[in-house]
């Protein structure tokens, strides 16, 4: 294929929006459009980018950007708005150039028009895979990092509770609160991940790739309580949240005194049309807990200090990061559903194209 | 009468607790007792001191203390134990001396031997009603100075609300948010604290007395949302959180960016069988709130710091102390049953004797 000229016009695959979502999420809330066209050019004067997206995130968090009324949503009919990589092909913006790799906020289509290029972040260290800027690297290696380390404060020697811990989140938190001498247990929710490494790896992987000290399937637990007393005979010092409802309230019973709750994300409701109750939260008194919600961005001014962190880990060998790679901008929608039924384990990457 | 000889045997009126309470607290679970006599007399070698109860506070935390397995519970058929002001008869402790005034941990009865004197507070200054060291100057004061100025960190113009506004604490927590720039609103909890002061004088107390901005019976409302938002057009920057439930869901609704909530009691879920369940906790994510369970043992360093502070209020005029002052330990259980009804305005002290 030969090179496009400056300003040259090429079809640029969409996943639209087809209307707020209400409700549970479909696949049929998206839609694949060919239809579209772009111009590979900055215009003059706009201080924009455009780029190639190579690779996007796929979270939970997607959902709420394409339900009416929230701050930053989607307009129906417009291609979905998500954290990406992707790379410089023409830029009106002094502190970025042709050839620039950058990671923030992105569409889902194959060439974007970032238009407040200032609020990217540019990558500087290539020597990892640039996926990683999707998910070790990028939020939710900085949601991790603010959450556990920020706002929970860990000691050596405390009990830590991470649950989605095999989500893009919770296996970084895991492998912080171990390099930080806790002890850590991590939840996970679906069979499926079990089965997808052999009926028994998603243990495995939790216990011996990410180093949790025990990891165990709370969907398969009757009782969420009694699941939480085998692995905490002491109790809970730092729960990272990323479930609600009943698993937050069987938490709850399970704190100790003066814990810590960074409230990262609910997931089990998320698809709910009302939320579930939580029952227990007398025992923030009772026991002086402190449960803080967060949102990252409020966070990025410590992406530096957190890069350099992570990157040795990275390099040491001393973190790793498992991640399900997705081929092709058109398995996106059918990928989100799968996330949030709990079918990927790791951090899910959809691959636009190649770098 | 004839002043009492040195280890006499006096009669000692008490309320026992007949057994654990289980469920909704009521008056038969306490029981007065006259056949009990005590001496006038703190065994040598034992440390302790022998107290004469003046003043006895009367608050919800005492059902737990009638709980079964709770720290610090009053075992069935002993005098109930709580907060009150007591003059020292007899002491065999260094730091406590004859006709000393203390507060802190006593017992529902006429005297009482306290063997742990060395946590109680001496009073100082008595130029202020000595039953203030049950209210603003004692337990509910550090209460509420902690949860407000020390939890959530007000800052001039924060939009403040507190339930139980009219209560012990409430009250206190009111006025240290208007003398910091803040707009405060209170909520009360029952119609019969309004009839009690001519149908609507307690919108006049809270307004023109304790200097919030509103207040109103949020038992009067059919939509705790629609209350909220009627008197926080903006939303809410702290709520200090006495009631729970229902209300800590409609609160969570209305919290604005970077919201903190203290949470010091949940009196409208301590009668319930199961608590009720709170389903908008998902704000805590989206606004970054922090939500902060504490006890105020934990804050007992900072007493004089704030007794300073809040002296001097006092003297200015500048704070002031609703109390509803009960005649007669006998008088207790039928107040205790009330407060938890709601029907008490103020911070509800019994009186045991005169000072």
């Amino acid at each position: 294929m030969a090179p496009h000229q400056e300003g040259e016009e090429v079809s640029n695959k969409q996943v639209l929006l087809r209307d707020y979502v209400s409700g549970s999420l479909q696949e049929t809330d998206m839609v694949i459009s060919t239809a579209g066209t772009t111009h590979l050019k900055a215009p003059q004067g706009s201080k924009a980018i455009l780029v190639k997206n190579i690779y996007l995130a796929c979270e939970p968090y997607l959902k709420a950007l394409m339900t009416k009324g929230v701050t930053y949503s989607v307009e129906p009919g417009s291609a979905i708005a998500g954290i990406g990589v992707a790379k410089v092909l023409d830029s009106d913006h002094p502190d970025f150039k042709v050839g620039d790799l950058v990671w923030g906020m992105t569409r889902w289509e194959e060439y974007s028009l970032i238009n407040t290029p200032q609020v990217m972040f540019k990558i500087h260290n290539t020597d990892v895979p640039l996926s990683y800027y999707t998910g070790i690297l990028g939020m939710p290696g900085i949601t991790a990092y603010a959450g556990f380390i920020e706002i929970c404060s860990p000691k050596k020697g405390e009990y830590v509770f991470v649950s989605s811990a095999s989500g893009a989140v919770g296996q970084i938190v895991g492998q912080f609160a171990k390099l930080m001498g806790c002890y850590v247990v991590g939840s996970v929710g679906s069979d499926d991940k079990v089965r997808l490494y052999n009926n028994s790896l998603i243990v495995d992987l939790l216990k011996s790739k990410l180093g949790f000290d025990e990891a165990f399937n709370y969907k398969k637990e009757h009782d969420l309580d009694a699941a939480l007393k085998r692995y905490f005979k002491d109790g809970i010092d730092i729960y990272f949240e990323n479930v609600g409802g009943k698993m937050l309230d069987a938490v709850l019973l399970n704190m100790r005194q003066n814990g810590r709750i960074a409230v990262c994300g609910m997931i089990s409701q998320y698809n709910l049309e009302q939320h579930e109750g939580v029952h227990n939260l007398i025992n923030l008194i009772t026991k002086r807990i402190r449960m803080e919600g967060f949102i990252v961005s409020d966070y990025y001014h410590l992406y530096s200090k957190f890069l350099d962190l992570t990157l040795q880990y990275i390099k040491e060998g001393k973190m790793v990061y498992v991640e399900d790679i997705i081929e092709g901008l058109e398995s996106g929608p059918s990928a989100l559903i799968r996330l949030f039924a709990g079918h990927i384990v790791g951090k899910a990457v959809i691959r636009v194209s190649h770098e």
